[in-house]
């Protein structure tokens, strides 16, 4: 039996997706956006929604490039704090101990530390209400050589990555559990079935 | 050490979302896409990124409305068959065996069987290449009871929602794992460090 929860953004898990840009004086900011995901794969295109009011978003706007850094599983601290306080405020680099550094194809820093990185630039902008969603042409992906595997491809076990619930829920990150099937995959039996 | 892995959509992990809709004769249809995720808190905004070959992408298109169903672990198979095969050749209702029901409050059928459903109505739609961006805002959320604790609000643990992984990594579905700690909570200490 369901019950309505009404009108809300409930929908899990999310990605952990730590924001970087610069500002007006060139100084490095990052923020913990939990509303954003894949949105194309030609070109590569991902988005992050945020709040006008938000330090990162005057950033974007102004520069029209940002990187996601993914924290992994030993950073998910730090990733809260990023969503903590504010770059208005705050130089949440010294805070932390984290070391931002410039990207290499785009106008924004990444921060080191975190195990997998993507350089975007700004390509679409959409007022939504409450959050202004950023569409980003992802440039280049860097990532952890500890993180993949002998014959190259990107190891998720490795790199470990968090995954958030928010909303209703009680508000958690969690690491990554069973693999309970390989994708284009476990549904193949159904088709034999729907055929035989 | 970084190592580039050039432009490509690698992002971690993403939910498996199950897009409901009708088509012209009113037939139900389901697709499974791995792009898309929450976009704004107010109005309560969703993406889903579909190919234009889709049957969804035409239905979406012409009808304003869709759905998004979400799976529990034991329903990965089934979650993995509606991103297999194409509505314009199957039903794929009849072959899984799961339950098209008409949404309360858009033209679009959810998938019954699945413990949450977001009902939304078309509001914004962007070309971005191989993809089609729609924003969907969500009218209404729908539960299963089993999934609530006591005092109502959504338990994670209960709901048991699955991540993806695609992209450069072996392509799978993943439980959630281990809780790491609490948003908007494991960061504050580092906000006592910076302040002392």
């Amino acid at each position: 039996m369901k019950k309505s929860m009404g009108a809300k953004t409930l929908l899990y898990p999310t990605p952990v997706l730590v924001v970087g840009s610069y500002d007006a004086e060139g100084r490095p900011n990052a923020m913990t956006a939990a509303w954003g995901g894949i949105a194309c794969s030609r070109p590569p295109c991902i988005t992050v929604s945020l709040r006008a009011a938000t330090a990162s978003h005057g950033n974007i706007t102004a520069r029209k490039a940002f990187t996601v850094s993914l924290p992994d599983r030993s950073q998910a601290a730090q990733a809260d704090y990023f969503g903590l306080v504010s770059g208005h405020n705050v130089d949440k680099f010294a805070a932390t101990g984290l070391t931002p550094v410039a990207a290499e194809f785009v106008d924004a820093p990444f921060i080191a530390e975190f195990p997998l990185v993507l350089e975007c630039e700004l390509v679409q902008v959409h007022e939504l209400g409450l959050h202004t969603q950023f569409i980003g042409e992802v440039k280049d992906v860097k990532i952890e050589e500890r993180c993949l595997d002998a014959e190259g491809p990107l190891d998720i076990r490795r790199l470990d990555p968090i995954a958030c619930a928010l909303g209703d829920a009680t508000a958690g990150y969690y690491a990554l559990g069973e693999l309970l099937g390989g994708a284009y995959s476990i549904g193949k039996p159904l088709i034999a079935d729907a055929d035989s």
